[in-house]
């Protein structure tokens, strides 16, 4: 294994703007400190809180890395002091706190996982930002069991296709948003049991309707605005892309007892995060290796192209993820 | 036991309105159907919802009495077919479909409980309405554990004094709002930790002291309005005298990892309040019959002075429950 170098190439944000701002810059290669290690990165994933961040919209929680980039798959190049887990030249991916999008990241060795069995870099690091969200939003803030219909927004997203299939792997029953007959369409095949396209579609009857009647019990939205007060069930709220600032009557949330929660994981602690990665390996990791859960991709990007991957997320054409090579 | 009479007095809304229109009148003592008794009634409990009722603005629902009164205590008079737990005589207090200000008023076998070891009949006609809001509210929905700090608003109202001394008695911290330095000196009383007078205090500032920064848990609120974006934690929202129509930011829902929700007790099916009528059976009634929980009494009224027990809820002076006496 080659030795770390003492400059990377990694993709700043040179100023709040478009796309065109993320530039490629030389700079200082991270060093790991105490239970951190330093990956090589091979592949990074691309996600909308990048896209909010490059605009100046969400800036990095105290301590973290500016540079954009949540999630990554690579070797391990470094061991921090007291590292146990992982030695050089384990393959990992892991949820990092910015970073990414660079030649070498830095993880936290709790936060940090093994990639799963038979899937590629690319693969893996489209992993983490998704299934860390939809497993602590879906099945432990929401509490989604088996047997349950579940609504996720978005359906043709990164968080959308990874949501339909953790739920039916977990015995859920599926309902997803689409905004046309081609992602519907992407939706079913992924394994949503019904696919709703909201621009012709009422999707609040027609999940209705999908459900006898009875109504959703668990709905992961990433809308907000006006979706907020037609929204029914335990209503997990993981982004807000139609607008933060709703009005709700609460005499209706307690005439329909439905719940609204929502979580950010980006300012989680590291404990928070480091009991969602053993979750997942224990309950979610056998899922991808045995082909049950895949990683449905929709396109990669060599890193200096990362404008192009943002454009690509922006247009909102995407089914699936969105990935970096390095 | 004397015969049922076929007439009874009762207090019937003789039109939408104030107090006033609470008038006393002679009609049919009903008959239990097959699972229902009927019970002669010693006491009635006055609640929130008896008054909206009165005014015009909570219709009861399908296949309730249009009668007022959600909770009683008495002696059975009859039973319907089928009913296997209780017999004439037997001392029951019960969370009813409408009709408690009555002589007579029939109730679900499940729904009704023996009255608590030591309790006279006034003090359990003041019972099921609000043990069975709180127990259902703070402990299943909003899941209030040992440990964890409760904030409930309204301490001194009956589902006040009774969600103080229940969370206290589960091993939670308490925090109670209330409108003056007496009713906070009440709160304190009846055994919360802490009191907020909302009149001179603000309660976000004083609740986050009061826990060291950290904020509540569990905040049991009926206000509503401008209360809902200022309450954190996992709200739960069981009435809205401050106004149904609210405006939240989602975002800060997400970023607080807060949940709203709440519930309405009336529409429940009966299954689901005989759940709650077990599960207070197991684990509430010991406590009553201990002395640990007590019903905290304001006053009673004579039944045919329904409308005075109304204006006394009404002026917001009372600490702790209002009942009818038959």
């Amino acid at each position: 294994m080659a030795s770390v170098p003492e400059t990377m190439t990694a993709i700043e944000i040179s100023t709040p703007g478009g796309p065109e701002v993320l530039k490629p810059k030389t700079m200082p290669t991270p060093k790991p400190a105490a239970g951190q290690i330093l990956v090589k990165v091979a592949a990074a994933g691309v996600n909308r809180p990048d896209l909010m961040q490059r605009a100046g919209l969400y800036p990095p929680p105290p301590g973290h890395s500016p540079l954009p980039g949540l999630e990554i798959a690579g070797e391990v190049a470094a061991v921090g002091p007291g590292v146990t887990r992982w030695k050089l030249g384990d393959k990992v991916c892991a949820l990092v706190n910015g970073g990414g999008y660079a030649q070498y990241c830095l993880a936290e060795e709790p936060i940090a996982l093994p990639i799963p069995a038979g899937l590629d870099m690319v693969q893996a690091g489209a992993v983490p930002e998704t299934f860390f969200t939809v497993w602590n939003n879906v099945f432990e803030r929401g509490r989604l069991t088996a047997g349950e219909w579940f609504l996720v927004h978005g359906g043709t997203s990164g968080i959308g296709t990874t949501a339909i299939q953790l739920a039916k792997a977990f015995g859920a029953r599926v309902i997803a948003t689409a905004g046309s007959p081609e992602k519907c369409k992407a939706c079913l095949e992924i394994g949503a049991d019904r696919a709703i396209n909201y621009k012709t579609e009422d999707f609040v009857a027609a999940a209705r309707d999908a459900t006898g009647g009875k109504g959703v019990d668990v709905t992961l939205d990433m809308v907000g605005g006006d979706y907020t007060e037609r929204n029914i069930g335990r209503i997990v709220q993981i982004a807000v892309l139609g607008g933060a600032e709703v009005k709700i009557n609460i005499a209706r949330v307690m005439m329909k007892r439905v719940t609204l929660t929502g979580s950010t994981l980006r300012p989680r602690t590291r404990e928070a995060k480091a009991g969602f990665a053993r979750a997942l390996e224990a309950k979610v990791w056998p899922l991808l290796a045995s082909g049950k859960v895949r990683v449905v991709m929709d396109s990669t990007f060599p890193l200096p192209k990362a404008a192009d991957a943002h454009r690509r997320l922006e247009s909102g054409q995407h089914v699936g993820k969105v990935v970096l090579v390095v």
